[in-house]
């Protein structure tokens, strides 16, 4: 091989402070895993002698707890953009330690190119396999790994043996030109393939090889229970009713579905169900539920930027690499969360909820208005286009002392625009074509749990008038009685007049 | 002709209650006039003996007051869809007598065609010109036109001579195909040219031909003051420094631009700065300060969805239409508002906030939080998927009782994550790449009017910590103060923590 090996401190001792570093990977799955854990000590070394060391982040989406814990418990992190679901990075940025900007993911590629966001000058990619003239084969994602590597001065790899060689060919690498002379992005369908199999740069930029054999870092997420499951065939059961009634095709639509335990629920209820055909995916995260239902044939064809398996998952895929790879395919976030194609496939969209409200925006990100959980994701990029955009979350939290639909979010970031269907484990609120009070009362009726149904209903004889009947004095006195008390119900009216 | 010819009155008697109307047209440009104004006798009437008379309402956007006023006079609108600004639908909707759902522009033609809608099963156009064949030439506006020409079972044609018939060809008439089928709409450049200059129809689907000659009701603009003007010089410096900056194109991007004195003055500033070259606009709604600058050779191109010009800058179009037709596009409003395009093409995008919050959240459509002033517009399909988006509002409203900028927007059209610059009378926010308390810091220093500046520095020192540091009790504070005092600055911090 014609380029340097490196041990990962070897690497790490060749970034600086101030550098600006951005990796491959979309959540934890193709994340280099080395270099930032040797980097993370070099911080705090060079801390401890009194000298700063901060770097600024630019990854697909979250990372691994080698890049975003590593680096929030170092306190060497100057910025972060644009999604982390870390705990030790969320309280830093909570603290406001890390100055952390919360980004539709589509939209990084660009702004980097389009120099609205500083420079990254090195960039730090998990590959499967490299050739000696440039060309890089990327593991289980890709995230930002074209844009960064074309930026990037410097380029370390991370040569994980864990992946396959024969994972090349799963990968579609296409960058658009930026405008004036940009063109279409021609996918069709989620199938199509634009790009080439690799990301190819200049040899001479590669800094150095680091040598690996590590799995991804992804956890398990929470299982499916029984409000989840019940969310899950609300879903199944709603779409199974658009197509009888002639508002999807017969022959259904790519669905695009979130990350967690509810979208899980949801691609498993939808496999049960016999009224919807076998589908296809076109999405940013492909997890264990699409690789069940391809193998039971429910699933045909998923487009992703990430295989955010659990190990058992990824290994089976691997292990049937001739399979799967006719039925996946991984893309740049540019490219799998795009507007353009979302609008053009007519995506079935369909996310969680962090809080909704009675007349149906949605806060993705913010606890309580102030505290960020993790980021907006790609949830942006695909409501606003979608065919349909649902949003869905569990009716309450904490035991019922949190009612997940209030009078106003504490923090937007869907627009009532962007939500057409609100579903919770008690049913569907169908949106399309309802004016603001209407909509309460849809959502009211068929979403709310029992316990907080009289509250809202209250809420809305609060005395405003007006085409969306506010109270912008009690607006956020459910969020005010659970800061005060521990739960929303203690809602004292009286002082919200 | 082969059609029947009707008068306003025979055409009205021939629609009923509970009939869902769809009408061409853009803001006043190119709607009908009198059949509407027929139809509102008509509702009086049969109200009178006791009769329910209700209509649903489908527009490209706003409409002249012979729709908008007389309908809503006459109590006869049961919906109405997607845009308005008449005083008495706004009076009327905001008592909640017609249901109002307020959409991005660009989403309506396809909702109607997915059954998402109520169908409209008739469709009023103005044209210029009709041939025996179905070929129907609009007159100064779109709209949704093309959809509901097909969508309705029975067509009336408001034949208005007061348009030249060399009119025809302004218009690119194209609808896309719908998901699974659906393809790329090849706009790479705003004059290209993807339809035909008509709408074609079954000429049995024309139920009459009422032929009038009336000009658009456009009302004057309100004109430019000093505040509009600095701001219009703000957001030309802005650009002139981006472009040297070397973060816009040196032969520079298309324009999109909102409706009102704010834009005319932002046009009219960017005219006169000689860093900005010649440019050319795509939008929906083509102003008087688009016409003045293509005769200077300052603009060179506009694509727009209406010519909502006034009626002296019509008529000049109209006397010099072979240097205009050049120069000039007109298309349905699923195209000029297209999200796919405004990405493609890099749209410099430019849009009026009523309200925006130190966060860099805007408010473009509620008046403290519950009054609908008219509604989204074309705002979201532009501001989310343009190269760069930016937001202007004049520091304060009222002689200084309302600052338009506040610690939470009362309602949110439009997220932190579209809203990249925010630009006041008073100077620039670039919000790219901070985090919130950044953005807070940056909005605060460069855009909020000095009265309010240390309110809202006090508002950021309320205690609450977290990456957004709202305060969820003081949030609404600045709103609720103005409810019950008439003025902002009476805010009342000691009930607030």
């Amino acid at each position: 091989m014609a380029y340097k090996k490196l041990s990962a401190e070897e690497a790490a001792a060749l970034i600086n402070n101030g550098d600006i570093i951005g990796f491959s990977g979309f959540t934890a799955a193709g994340c280099p895993k080395t270099i930032t854990t040797a980097l993370g000590k070099r911080a705090e070394e060079a801390q401890a002698k009194g000298n700063p060391f901060k770097i600024g982040i630019y990854t697909g989406a979250s990372t691994g707890d080698t890049i975003d814990g590593v680096l929030a418990r170092a306190h060497a992190i100057q910025f972060r953009t644009p999604y982390q679901s870390n705990n030790d990075l969320r309280a830093a940025l909570n603290k406001r330690e890390a100055h952390y900007f919360d980004l539709h993911l589509s939209e990084l590629p660009q702004y980097l190119r389009y120099g609205f966001l500083a420079k990254p000058n090195i960039a730090i990619l998990e590959a499967s396999a490299i050739t000696d003239d440039g060309k890089i084969y990327l593991t289980s994602a890709v995230g930002i790994a074209p844009t960064v590597a074309r930026l990037a001065d410097k380029i370390f790899i991370e040569l994980n043996h864990y992946h396959p060689e024969e994972l090349a060919g799963i990968h579609d690498i296409y960058e658009p030109a930026d405008p004036p002379v940009r063109r279409e992005i021609p996918v069709y369908a989620p199938g199509d393939r634009i790009g080439v199999p690799y990301i190819r740069v200049n040899p001479e930029k590669i800094a150095g090889i680091v040598e690996t054999n590590l799995p991804n870092e992804v956890g398990a997420f929470t299982p499916s229970d029984e409000v989840t499951n019940q969310i899950g065939r609300n879903v199944a059961n709603f779409l199974s009713s658009e197509i009888k009634a002639g508002r999807i095709p017969a022959s259904f639509l790519p669905v695009q579905s979130g990350v967690g335990n509810i979208a899980n629920a949801v691609l498993g209820a939808m496999g049960l169900n016999e009224d919807i055909p076998a589908f296809r995916i076109y999405t940013e995260v492909i997890q264990d539920s699409v690789i069940a239902l391809m193998k039971e044939g429910r699933i045909t064809f998923a487009s992703g930027c990430s295989l955010t398996l659990s190990t058992p998952a990824l290994e089976d895929v691997y292990h049937h690499l001739d399979f799967f790879k006719q039925k996946i395919l991984l893309r740049p976030q540019e490219i799998s969360n795009s507007p353009e194609i979302a609008r053009r496939l007519g995506l079935i969209s369909i996310n969680t909820a962090l809080e909704a409200d009675i007349f149906g925006n949605i806060n993705s990100t913010h606890i309580t208005g102030t505290k960020m959980m993790n980021g907006i994701g790609g949830s942006g990029d695909f409501c606003r286009n979608a065919y349909l955009s649902i949003f869905t979350t569990p009716s309450t939290a904490k035991g019922g002392k949190i009612s997940a639909i209030v009078p106003m979010v504490s923090h937007l970031d869907h627009s009532e625009h962007s939500v057409k269907i609100l579903i919770t484990e008690y049913g569907v609120a169908d949106l399309r074509g309802l004016s603001p009070i209407q909509r309460a009362e849809t959502i009211i009726e068929n979403c709310v749990a029992p316990e907080y149904k009289d509250l809202l209903k209250k809420y809305l004889q609060l005395g405003q008038t007006g085409h969306t009947p506010q109270n912008l004095v009690a607006a956020l006195s459910f969020h005010n009685a659970f800061n005060q008390t521990g739960d929303m119900r203690n809602v004292d009216w009286k002082t919200s007049r």
